[in-house]
């Protein structure tokens, strides 16, 4: 079959590769019907880290069921499924606090499981799958092509706005800042929506994506950054800032940003991976009683709970997917991203 | 009148001061019945925080009101009242917030207060109360003179400790490690068992503190730190930590202590003043899901829910009191603290 691989900075490559065999008992094999490219898979891309041999790449993508294992017992062939970026058993100890991104059994798309065998890349033509049961989520029918976007935003960027949003403790009447326009940013903005956020303010420069924000539910947008922005936040929220901060970044910039934003009390909920830092200066934190929480997503949770909103069309994080090419072209939709001439690119093999 | 300054390192007065003067139209002079000395007292006392001109000292005090300025319209003379360990005015948008400690006209025993009148220490025969119907609160009857240390507690200790257990999210059933055997510290054991924790480890190496521990309803006591101290913390629990940490030191290692301890998904309730530091490592945060919440504890709007249960006996934090002395022995009470024969010192003017 065929796949993606990084052999290096700015060097994406679909090359034909073994075919995925199932080998563990409780895997599937799925054929991928719909992947794309993450923000995070440009830091190897833009060399920010170091490829030191090339690898598979990939951890988005829904697909259909060919194949199952002896041990599997809820996915079945034919199943359309949606998977998590990762792997996970929804069984441990972490997984049933709903910390599955800290599954004691899982790992990674791209690298070994449990038991040493390896776990394909999502941007591929198919995927072993370990933990089938517990990875997959399968829709009640096969969906239709306008849904595939939509469904495909569960495997990561929904899930992960959903997060920042639960983390914050965005509720009903809740007043919204959301760091960063990307993907992610653009589905905090939805997923603050969806759980009664009263004004939701988008940070953002980006026209199009200001327009993408307003169309999720954001109710402001602010174009200043740093001092300015912070500025900017305080005046709107009687001159204290918002309840919630919600950081979808993950550089030091933004969250410096997110951390000076929320009123006295606040919660910042950030998802934004920290790529090397920063550390969180603790004495500001203190004095304001502001909260730092969240972390890399445990979207498998939250797949079911999202996607029956998504099916019943209430809401629709698809339209993230502003470009979409076949898998053949896959360089070319991390050249787009990249560039910033795409938000998010969709990949058919 | 007589009350206590701090003229420098090691270096405590109990000295003949102007009597207060009611002075903003919503103030109250205040007779101290108890006060006590804190441990950030003994910041100043070592010399960590620089005195750079003699000054009052003490934030912690009950007493009776004597006096009452012409808008006052809640207390009244007569009063046996409980001070928060700050000003405040109950009304602004933060304390609306329930974050008084950020009240937009509050201020601090021993400074002036937003008009610039001064607002006494708390270690001295009077005080001057600014915004007496937001910052005080009134028994429903005289107290008995046992329960002073119990109501005394509620001016600081108690509603931080109780503070570090809301933040952490402690409830029915959690799984706790309180780190500091301090009078917050034991606090907080108190706290998380009144919310109804499952389990409450003690981190202590003290026998007299690892008693009252247990008295306050700590189920385990762990004398390790660091890295064994981690360790066995998890083994306790699923080899993955517990639910809630409640941080009551602030130094940097009883912080890092703190966010090693608990499980993916749990979150570190932190009312220790960092003294300085330390910063947050995010990315251990972010890869396990563990949030840091918390902050200079908003007691004010704490001691009603409080009272309650003090008045009801239903729990009687007093005993962190195991010295009493006479305000005149301010010297020696400083002194017995700092040399750890005492946990916390009450004083009677």
């Amino acid at each position: 079959m065929r796949a993606t691989l990084i052999h290096g900075e700015r060097d994406i490559r679909l090359e034909e590769v073994p075919d995925p065999i199932l080998s563990t008992g409780g895997d599937a094999i799925v054929r991928v019907v719909a992947a794309c490219v993450c923000g995070s898979d440009l830091w190897p891309y833009r060399g920010i880290v170091a490829t030191h041999e090339a690898h598979r790449i990939g951890h988005e993508f829904v697909g259909v069921v060919e194949e199952v294992g002896p041990n599997v017992r809820k996915v079945v062939v034919g199943d359309f499924v949606i998977a998590p970026f990762y792997d996970c058993d929804n069984t441990c100890v972490n997984c049933r606090n709903g910390v599955s991104t800290s599954c004691q059994h899982g790992g990674w798309w791209g690298g070994d499981d449990e038991f040493g065998a390896f776990a394909d890349g999502g941007q591929g033509e198919r995927v072993r799958v370990p933990h089938a049961d517990g990875t997959l989520v399968a829709t009640p029918d096969y969906p239709s092509d306008e849904l595939i976007p939509s469904l495909l935003t569960l495997s990561d960027v929904m899930g992960t706005g959903h997060h920042a949003a639960v983390s914050a403790g965005v509720r009903h009447g809740s007043t919204v800042v959301v760091v960063g326009d990307g993907a992610v940013g653009l589905c905090a903005v939805l997923a603050s929506k969806r759980l009664g956020a009263s004004r939701i303010v988008a940070m953002s420069r980006h026209e199009a994506r200001q327009d993408l924000a307003r169309e999720f539910g954001a109710t402001d947008i602010v174009e200043e950054r740093g001092d300015a922005g912070v500025a900017r936040v305080k005046a709107m929220f009687d001159d204290i800032g918002a309840d919630c901060v919600l950081e979808c970044v993950g550089t030091k910039e933004s969250m410096d940003q997110a951390i000076r934003s929320p009123r006295p009390g606040g919660m910042v909920g950030y998802v934004g991976a920290p790529n090397g830092g920063p550390e969180l200066p603790v004495r500001r934190l203190f004095n304001t009683n502001v909260g730092v929480n969240g972390g890399v997503a445990p979207v498998r949770g939250y797949i079911e709970e999202l996607l029956v909103d998504v099916l019943a069309g209430s809401i629709e994080p698809g339209p993230v997917f502003d470009l979409e090419l076949p898998l053949a072209d896959v360089a070319e939709a991390y050249a787009a991203m990249d560039e910033r001439r795409a938000i998010k690119v969709l990949l058919r093999p």
